[in-house]
């Protein structure tokens, strides 16, 4: 109690701190306002998804990208360019294809997940049996399994928030080792995504202890639909699956490091950042270059227009998608530091609608010139704190790091994620400078200000 | 002259034959509105692209289609229902894989063009030359283009009359044989589409004389945007392309013809129909199971009304998409039938926007009453006759046979046009009912009129 009611006397002190050493209104408004004719954002991410394309953690272009980015952040002006390396688990994609060889004939469009096993080099056939959820695949008698392709058919529906992907992911994260655990030769689930395009969805699974690896495969959503049809005639059903997808050892992956050092070393980090690897199927513009773009545009702008209270640190994490080995490796390396406030834009680059915030309660006061100078732009304020996040910062967060997130419209951001569909044409220029101006009316406050927004333990209420 | 003042005397004694051998208006608009609760083009599309998915010319997967097609017609009670065969040249897809090898190293997702070649076993690789235009390529140099892979990235407009094909679509028709008469040793084109999806636009092509077959792709549109952006970047860029396709003999393919006899003999066939086969990407669902279905269901409806005056005849033509070899072989084995009027669906499955006619001058007074029946329907007059015609149908039509069109929203046609995105959901159940309504309209007044609406010389003004 005692501990509280000090840091409770802190907060306070921090929030009646000089004005002096904080931003005013107007200045706020000023770079915001101008933020709204950035260029440097898209011009990131079609350097990045052009010049480098797919960028698949551990990959040899996920090696260029971050000399790219070296290269780029220096051009900018940012201090400390440097490269951050650690090693992943490296998954080859290799070849899939699968046909329906009976009752009708016919190719299916597929994706293996990440970390799928292969079939044998001639391929394996076998009867599907379906399933309308992860919980019937849960409360399936193995003996109906044993032998047979699994197929999980659960549809996502799109939300503005993407919180249908927690529960319906599971499928894709989960699955593949429930199936294996009760014998299926192999599983295909309807791909975890909100299109009707022949683009499946891939994304990574992880094997559970015991789990043998089997081929783990999306369809994509047209297919899935097709297999549903083909199974409601009730004749046995039989596919052809041929993958040539494989674990090959470890890999160098790493994540690029930049700052913009502050006046005050003791005021702490304020960290800012998205991942630099993608996914190998498309190239990767609305997951993550954007990410990395608007945030590094925004630090730009802040950079500019001199020096700020404390050091902004942009991070293109490395290995986001294969299992947040970036932001573990940099919770890691950098966990004696201090980061006043962390905050990730990894949701594509639509619109941001909402203001969230995860930081002490005492230091709510300090956010509200952040919601206000935000609203301009569209952007509400999430009332219930603690519901900021993101998954790079995820060990961060976990180690008391306070968060603010600038929620991005994500009611089609399912129709792409992790499809060859994710490219640049994909990107609205102006939505992408709504972006940038709330990423530089954030930082202008929060690397202005004084206000100690943490530590928050438990991290999630 | 005298010719036509019979033909028009003709025709106006037709005008004022007995009404009793015409529908009456209200029938006509009891058949129509029921129509809008159709639920057999439905059916016929679902199983079709279900049951025997794609369906390319000369393939197997056609021949099963032939089959569903007899037994479907002959369930639902037509007569006369049997299948004429004829030879096609065979033309076998393969496997086609592209890569930028420099300055950016990346894949690219693109199709083979029906009739391309192969690379050599090993692949090829070359220097890209880009040309905004058939008219660019039609001008260049070959001395430029010699020994390189020649690009092409006319960019297509969606309209709702689909009119930009015909241009933009040369591209596709007649480039790859400008490419190779210039020493191009591969060409690549922007898809012939209006989408922004990984899914390449295939389509026919066809080598004309000297022209030396090469490797002929069409490249997804990101694709050809980001080939685009990485060439202003002006570096040399360099490709790898592997094919595999082959043409390889002659195969069987056929026309499934079903009637509804008519009571008169001599009053001639009133034909409508689409098209059987697809291309193998996608399911055929818009191009065209959703024609067959559309004109099946429709004559269904007239049949079940009571025998009409003419016979009304249903055709799924064969191997529309590599060369209209299923229309020009009917009416080569149909030359000596009479046909009153002929009418084809093959634009989709959206709503009928407008009625098109090419019939003699002397029948347009006949059309009036078809326009009003389908005014209701939300469905505009072309005022120009002569602008009706199909595919399947254009030999019939430069003999003579007068010709209507309900003519679809193209709108969306070519987001999905050849593409593997050509499957069921993305027909609206409630656009292919206003469809069935408009194809019964047409059909309960033509098969009922003895009005002569033909013949049409020359078929087109």
């Amino acid at each position: 109690m005692t501990k509280k009611i000090l840091a409770a006397l802190a907060a306070s002190a921090a929030l009646s701190s000089p004005l002096a050493a904080q931003i005013a209104p107007e200045k706020v408004a000023a770079l915001r306002d101008a933020a709204l004719k950035d260029d440097l954002a898209w011009d990131i991410t079609e350097g990045l998804t052009t010049e480098i394309g797919p960028r698949q953690a551990g990959s040899e272009a996920e090696a260029r990208a971050r000399d790219w980015a070296v290269e780029k952040l220096k051009a900018l002006g940012f201090q400390n360019v440097h490269i951050e390396t650690f090693d992943v688990p490296w998954w080859e994609r290799g070849d899939a294809s699968a046909e329906i060889t009976a009752p009708f004939p016919q190719s299916l469009t597929l994706a293996a997940l990440g970390n799928s096993a292969a079939t044998p080099a001639k391929g394996l056939s076998a009867e599907v049996i379906g399933f309308d959820s992860m919980a019937a695949l849960e409360a399936a008698d193995p003996a109906t399994i044993k032998g047979k392709i699994v197929f999980v058919t659960h549809r996502m529906q799109p939300a503005q928030d993407g919180s249908p992907y927690g529960p319906v992911g599971q499928i894709r994260r989960a699955g593949p080792s429930v199936a294996s655990k009760k014998g299926a030769v192999a599983i295909l689930i309807r791909s975890i995504g909100t299109d009707h395009h022949r683009v499946p969805h891939t994304g990574v699974q992880a094997w559970t202890d015991g789990a043998k690896p089997i081929p783990a495969l999306a369809l994509a959503n047209p297919d899935a639909d097709q297999l549903e049809r083909v199974l409601k005639r009730g004749k046995p059903v039989t596919i052809a699956l041929t993958v040539t997808a494989r674990m090959a050892g470890t890999r160098k992956s790493g994540n690029v490091i930049a700052d913009v050092p502050g006046r005050d070393p003791n005021a702490g980090i304020v960290l800012v950042g998205g991942h630099l690897d993608s996914w190998d199927l498309g190239t990767g513009a609305i997951d993550d270059a954007s990410g990395v773009a608007i945030t590094t545009a925004a630090a730009k702008r802040i950079m500019d227009a001199g020096q700020p209270l404390r050091t902004i640190r942009v991070v293109w994490f490395g290995s986001e998608e294969i299992g947040l080995f970036g932001g573990a490796a940099y919770a890691r390396a950098h966990a004696k530091e201090k980061h006043a406030l962390a905050a990730e834009s990894d949701f594509g680059a639509d619109r941001v609608w909402r203001f969230s915030t995860a930081v002490k309660p005492e230091a709510l006061p300090a956010m509200k010139p952040i919601a206000e100078a935000l609203a301009p732009l569209g952007i509400v304020t999430n009332r219930k704190n603690g519901e900021a996040g993101g998954s790079d910062t995820d060990d961060l967060q976990r180690s008391g790091v306070p968060m603010v997130s600038l929620n991005q419209d994500g009611t089609r951001y399912f129709d792409l994620h992790h499809t060859a569909d994710d490219t640049l044409d994909k990107i609205d220029p102006e939505q992408l400078r709504q972006n940038v101006a709330a990423w530089t009316t954030l930082l202008a406050i929060t690397a202005n200000d004084p206000t100690e927004y943490g530590p928050v333990t438990p991290p999630r209420e």
